[in-house]
């Protein structure tokens, strides 16, 4: 039988979402707490491989189990076996046997989050990247649309990224003040490595007036990732959810 | 030379606001850290004695400087030696010779937040009270507008408190949903010890449905703490604004 799981977690404690040898994973954790419900080894494979540190609101993972069970169940089970780390399923359901959570995704959604003030981050410490003056909000929002759309993402792409093409296709990116902080909202299908941390560290530099939005135009056409600006920090990052073909609950 | 001081803080690793013998106090951290800054020993007086466990988000405190100094520069040097602490001053300004953080105070205004889902808190773990279960917000709202006023709050009032007398006029109490979570904003002139968690305690109750709204009237008019919810958990409990006479900025 298979299930597919919504996870949330604090990525800070964690290697990242993929099992390794000697570092703490968010899918060894939930991989360790399946078992010790079930008594089976089996492998939990989710939509989005989330780096060291970053956090999510709304993964999506799929697991296959012998044992006969409900979705209320696996979810108090799993969650009462993930104790105390910091990893929760929100809920659990019946999914279909050709479901797969990562090669199913028709989309990736993520949240940045930047806190933009002199005081350092207290209460959304490991939550936010902050950033210790007041970020142009307009300013980023206006580079932000340049980038929307199927293009070349080379100049924002890690050098370590495996996927075949460079080429995607950003259907959101929107910058906006919520209270202290500023998130940004990305979505599309998928995303090649560190591409949200790296447009993040573009909009920060014509945030703080060292680029105009227009040059971040010619950063995007120089398909050269010296162009563009550093990677923004893991701490600041979530995966807030994935989209398939099939609403959730119908599969 | 007085200052007001404008904090934020984790409220989570400390016995409380107020200064004592063998444990960290927030008031202890900032004493500490101005006088790294100023070679001065200072009292730092709060608005709100915030207890163990009890966050920040807008208290306000004051204290005597001899040193020359700038608003900017005090800020920014406090900041600087509260690290690591879980403590920020968000804004330092000039204050009037007879401005006092707690006496001047004409209003406080709390926020309890309240996770009501079946998984556990992870990324809000230690900032919100978890409630395994959804609340019924409409009927702990209605309950809450029958506790607005000027009563005696007996029935919501700590054993310990050492106020003169329990007749409070609580000016606002609203319990709304805000995304998973409920948050409580509570407003009045001052709180007796445990007021707000008390209130939370039991317009819980109405939320899981043990009590009608309607209960609440006869609670707060039986005057007897035994009649109320028990006090609901600290790390839920956010100090979010102290108001003053004359508008921050302007003493």
């Amino acid at each position: 039988m298979r299930w597919r799981l919504l996870l949330e977690y604090d990525g800070g404690g964690f290697a990242g979402w993929q099992r390794q040898e000697n570092a703490p994973s968010v899918q060894a954790a939930i991989e360790v707490a399946v078992r010790a419900f079930s008594g089976e080894t089996v492998l939990v494979q989710a939509a989005g491989r989330t780096d060291a540190g970053v956090h999510a609101t709304g993964q999506v993972a799929h697991l296959d189990l012998a044992k006969q069970t409900t979705a209320t169940t696996l979810r108090d089970a799993v969650n009462h076996h993930l104790k105390p780390q910091p990893v929760a399923v929100l809920a659990a359901e019946p999914a279909a046997a050709d479901f797969h959570a990562r090669f199913s995704a028709r989309g990736r959604r993520y949240r940045y989050r930047i806190l933009d003030r002199r005081a350092p981050a207290v209460l959304q410490r490991g939550r936010v990247w902050w950033v210790p003056r007041s970020l142009d909000v307009e300013a980023m929002n206006a580079a932000a649309q340049r980038l929307i759309g199927r293009h070349d993402f080379t100049s924002f792409r890690a050098a370590a990224c495996q996927a075949a093409s460079p080429i995607k296709t950003l259907d959101r990116l929107e910058v906006r003040r919520v209270e202290s902080e500023v998130w940004i909202e990305a979505a599309a299908r998928s995303f090649l490595h560190h591409q949200v941390r790296n447009l993040v560290g573009t909009l920060h530099f014509v945030g703080v007036g060292k680029w105009v939005p227009e040059q971040v135009s010619a950063v995007l056409a120089a398909r050269d990732r010296r162009a563009a600006g550093p990677t923004a920090p893991p701490e600041g990052l979530y995966l807030t959810g994935v989209d398939y073909d099939l609403p959730v609950g119908s599969s």
